[in-house]
């Protein structure tokens, strides 16, 4: 296996094992660890039900920070006030084992909302967890974040700090597929880094990339009470500490973006019931906002999204959701292009529809392209078709 | 047949007939009429991309009017310029034919967008159309209207104007099924009555009686180009002018209020692919509106919808999407019932999970109340499941 996901950067193990949680034998269990303690930002929910591990992490997040321990299969979520007390427990014990603080563990859950937290099935599980933790293990930990998700999803990249001849390392890995919304820092997101960084510049830099990549996904317009984007540096690359606004600032928040646009795409990709990754692309914007509010909802319309999965071009859905928008349009001009094809400019275009519905056929990811005519700025935003199959997984 | 719907009110006949705008031979040309000029009123669609039949109409809304014409089959929307001009061809010759002015003929449409609108099939249709009104027609009228309908849709009721001994009545008729969401007018519905009333006081219980009704209805999240309440009177009642702030208008506002509410809840009941009704009542609003959305969010989660397909009494889904609005909401006391059974009060209560499955599988209309605890405020939202057949429908 090697180094990768979120073990990439140096000084990075990871673990992952099956306590219980989840119905079936399959890992629900996974810890991420630091020796050299880490400075840590996050985006969370905007939901007003909030997990009480992410109220755990909230808390805890503005501390040093050596692990992070996240459970599948049960949200811990408005499963009663008690539950809180469980989480303290289990950081303490993680903590103990570790010899660290309770307030240096940040947590993380995803699953069913309102049932109790096994919390024994869970402290029963640290000291194996502990035991296994090493750099080889990243998809492992990766498999244990996973709910409906098809596959493990992880991306690793590495940047130039240029100033200092000094390479520093990113890493990540992320779950989406159900209750996903670009409200907020949406589903679990956990990244990696060597940088030495300020954790303000950090947090900056996080909430940036956040809001160009996670918060532009929508499977189905439901946001979920435990989203969270986590990022720890370690600083174990060396470099000269990283400031807001300095050259290597951007430097790092450019791979930091890519890194979370890829996995942003990968949850879009493996929506539940999803077969196609579809990208909206808005220009022509008068504002960054209204390019935004239009991408995103073009990309969480259900009419659209049952088109693309019968692989019909329906350009009337996309121009009937960019229109239910509150953002400038320039209705007269406006002009729409799927999979690269141009089918709408100020009004229906002649083009080759057989051929445009085999395009969609073949293709993985579908392209739309909208020009509102309004201005100068862009917006992207990362969606899946709606399946028979997000109906079958949700109704039980 | 007898009279009913739209032609329950003195006054007003209809027709409907199959003129080729639909694939398959359905009536698609729907005439109301009524001698007697009327003032009309109306709400639209907030969306930016507009039909020219509705643009027609809120040109002429505002004049005496004597007929409304829909079409459906074709949206007549986003379908070229030259299309406003043939709906202006249209309204000449039906009033041509009617012996009054183009303006006092309003139009409707609904279907698919982008096609050019067949209009020579539409005029020559006129002739027959308006040789066949009769107030027996009323269903037939229903049915032209219909797209994925599954039922005609039509609604009556008389009110005592007391003050005057006098009883008006109030008929009505509406189509639904996909693209229907809460952001204003939401679909097609025609009422119709026999009220002597001011412009201005019809407009404005109008106006009340859809923000209660259709637009607390919630299908798929889209907001359809085509939307239009329309509400026409013909003053054959010979009351006394209803007056905006009299007596007289109350009651005429209640009874067009469960009119709107009934029509509605019939396009909820009938939306694309549903098996149930949902109905969604929220208390405890902080004020009107943050009880609107909250009510609003839960009717058009994918997630809660997909539950209540399968039965399953996943009130953490309701949770979820309450949580998810921007309103004030005391998450520590919030309370949810399903079907009448309390499911949460603060936290997970129990109950019989198998005997609350049995209760939705056998109900056709599932009841979900949710107590935010922050204030006086009440609101219901109606929508539906979603089910396989949606995206069936829509893949096409």
């Amino acid at each position: 296996m090697g180094k990768g996901g979120i073990t990439y950067p140096d000084g990075f193990s990871a673990s992952a094992l099956y306590c219980g949680i989840k119905g079936e034998k399959r890992e629900d269990i996974s810890l991420i660890y630091s020796e050299t303690p880490c400075v840590a930002a996050g985006t969370f929910t905007t939901n007003q039900f909030k997990s009480y591990s992410l109220l755990w992490t909230l808390k805890n997040i503005r501390k040093p920070v050596n692990a992070v321990l996240v459970t599948s299969g049960n949200a811990n979520t408005c499963n009663g006030i008690e539950n809180y007390r469980y989480t303290e427990l289990i950081a303490s014990e993680l903590a103990h084992i570790l010899k660290i603080k309770p307030s240096s563990v940040l947590m993380g859950s995803t699953g069913i909302i309102g049932k109790p937290l096994p919390y024994e099935k869970v402290i029963s599980a640290l000291p194996e967890l502990v035991k296994t933790l090493s750099p080889e293990n990243h998809t492992l930990a990766a498999r244990g974040i996973m709910t409906t998700d098809r596959v493990p999803k992880e991306f690793q990249i590495a940047t130039d700090i240029k100033g200092h001849h000094k390479e520093v390392f990113i890493g990540g890995m992320t779950k989406g597929a159900g209750m996903i919304n670009p409200c907020m820092a949406t589903m679990l997101a956990f990244i990696t880094t060597d940088a030495v960084i300020e954790r303000e510049a950090l947090q900056s830099a996080l909430k940036e990339a956040v809001e160009e990549s996670f918060n532009m996904v929508n499977v189905d317009n439901d946001t979920s009470t435990n989203d969270m984007v986590v990022c720890l540096a370690n600083g174990r690359a060396g470099n000269k500490k990283i400031e807001k606004g300095s050259y290597d600032y951007e430097n790092f928040l450019s791979s930091l973006k890519i890194t979370c646009m890829e996995l942003a795409k990968m949850i879009a990709s493996d929506g539940e019931g999803a077969t196609k990754l579809i990208e909206v692309v808005v220009k022509g914007g008068w504002c960054l906002k209204d390019a935004k509010r239009v991408a995103k909802r073009i990309v969480g319309s259900n009419l659209f999204k049952s088109a693309v999965y019968g692989n019909y071009p329906n350009w009337g859905r996309v121009l009937a959701a960019a229109g239910s928008v509150n953002a400038k349009i320039d209705v007269k001009k406006t002009e729409v292009s799927l999979c690269g094809i141009k089918v709408y400019n100020s009004g229906p275009t002649k083009y080759d529809e057989e051929k445009l519905h085999r395009l969609m056929n073949d293709s993985d990811k579908i392209t739309v392209e909208v020009d509102i005519k309004k201005g100068p700025f862009s917006a992207t935003a990362w969606g899946c078709d709606l399946t028979e199959d997000y109906v079958r997984i949700n109704k039980e």
